[in-house]
């Protein structure tokens, strides 16, 4: 399967499993209703719900048991978005080519929406009836808390303005943004490993070196990207004076380091054999990527 | 056993709990960590960890079984505290008589400790090993999202400068600080009782009842009660032409609404015989309380 085809029926599928989740339930507040709705449907990469599915598919489990962890992590991240780009944290106006969730509505409404998005993930994995449910909420909170983004964002805004070493900003990344993409292969795996499984090592393992080339890449495309392209304001970072990987590294050193953690990622792959393969083209793809 | 020194227990006991939880795990930024802290330990009256002890007591649960719920339950109000008190939501500079957590600290480690404390109450319910676990995580999710408490306070927020209904303000309060109390004692009926055991009914009655007396009697004190003692702004909801109990029913059909709602919660004990006492006394006391 060619990796836009992956990309495109995982970015399909999480579309309808989302829209069905804020179906299923009535908000009492039309405006918290509209404001979720506005935050998760219609856009976004998808990136974290897509590694769920080809990390499910490579160990073998049957994709709707995939629904809900895939669900759960694209949640987590978009509440971690609206709340992120608030006036009082990154202050950011544009979000995947739209309004900011506090420019389209308010402050109040994006700091509710966040916070019953980050509530939903973890009911969608609640509500599943899984063996390894428990495992996944786990994965998913130790990732999302302050042992992961949550403390990753911290440490992002308070480096803001401070000449940071290679090594805290790694660990800045490893938190803020790594830990999220580590377990939507964990979540993935989980769906047909038990806890314990030696594939969820190798996946974990995958998870960290494509999480940073990530950051990696988009710190790239930050410099080098378009607006248009990229869906945000090009060049945020430096305005912010944000410490990223071509300031610490040069450009052509933080492609060189994208570059050691793809090959990384695709020796972790080793011990699926051809099985694979989705993830190793996902990983090519992601390094590769303009946007 | 004395109504203080079921609640005085309660609070010691939950203090402790907390206190592990925030020290389990190491949290990367220091100042995340001190504002998380800062929001849950050392104050609050700790109503709904003392109402999920008395539950768990009233169906013969082991103690040891209630802390995970108990900590989880008071997790999520002390986040909802936090963002409440934000500039874009309530705006208020004092809670619990101390500096809100955006003045004590800033509005952005306001925000990302709210966040984190949310993420950590489902945490600590997925790493206990009891079997109505995701039973509890269901319940928790329900009552704290859009369904309930964010809902909540969603529909309060909208409703401010408006003239309301008696049964819109009761919908209000029904989500935003309802929903969390009758999961206080569902939660704690979990811990001993499999989900339709019909012993869980007569929990969710009396949750249902004193929940909305709660809101009642927190109005009326808005009005009658003294700055120091409620540990709030006396008059704030009024200055801020907040919907209450007294302004639509007046001062004594408050008091008689929340009577009424007390008979009901205690009709509601029947079913536990003489085991039940722990929750009626709980029931009077709330009614009773002059902070």
């Amino acid at each position: 399967m060619h990796v836009e085809t992956l990309i495109g029926d995982g970015r399909d599928r999480i579309e309808r499993v989302l829209a069905a989740h804020l179906d299923a339930h009535p908000c009492p507040d039309a405006r918290l209703d509209q404001a979720m709705r506005y935050s998760v449907l219609g856009s976004g990469k998808r990136l974290r719900p897509v590694l769920v599915y080809a990390a499910g598919q490579v160990v073998g489990a049957d994709i709707d048991t995939l629904d809900a962890p895939a669900a759960a992590v694209e949640l987590i991240h978009a509440y971690s978005l609206v709340h992120d780009d608030l006036p009082a944290m990154d202050d950011d106006d544009l979000r995947r080519g739209k309004p900011t969730c506090h420019k389209a509505f308010d402050e109040a409404s994006a700091v509710l929406a966040g916070d019953a998005l980050q509530t939903l993930a973890f009911e969608v994995l609640a509500e599943q009836a899984h063996p390894h449910s428990a495992a996944m909420i786990k994965t998913l909170a130790k990732a999302s808390g302050r042992r992961g983004m949550a403390g990753g964002q911290a440490l992002d805004l308070a480096a803001v303005g401070h000449k940071v070493t290679l090594e805290h900003l790694m660990a800045i990344h490893r938190h803020k943004t790594g830990a999220l993409i580590e377990a939507a292969l964990i979540m993935g795996g989980l769906a047909e490993c038990a806890p314990g499984d030696p594939r969820l090592d190798a996946l974990t393992r995958y998870g960290q070196a494509i999480g940073l080339a990530f950051q990696i890449q988009d710190d790239i495309l930050d410099v080098t990207g378009d607006t248009a392209v990229i869906g945000k304001t090009q060049g945020a970072d430096a305005l912010k004076d944000k410490p990223t990987y071509p300031a610490l590294l040069g450009l052509d050193g933080a492609r060189d380091k994208a570059q050691a953690l793809l090959d990384d990622a695709l020796d972790s792959l080793s011990v699926f054999g051809e099985a694979g393969e989705p993830l190793a083209a996902l990983a090519r793809y992601m390094i590769e990527r303009d946007h």
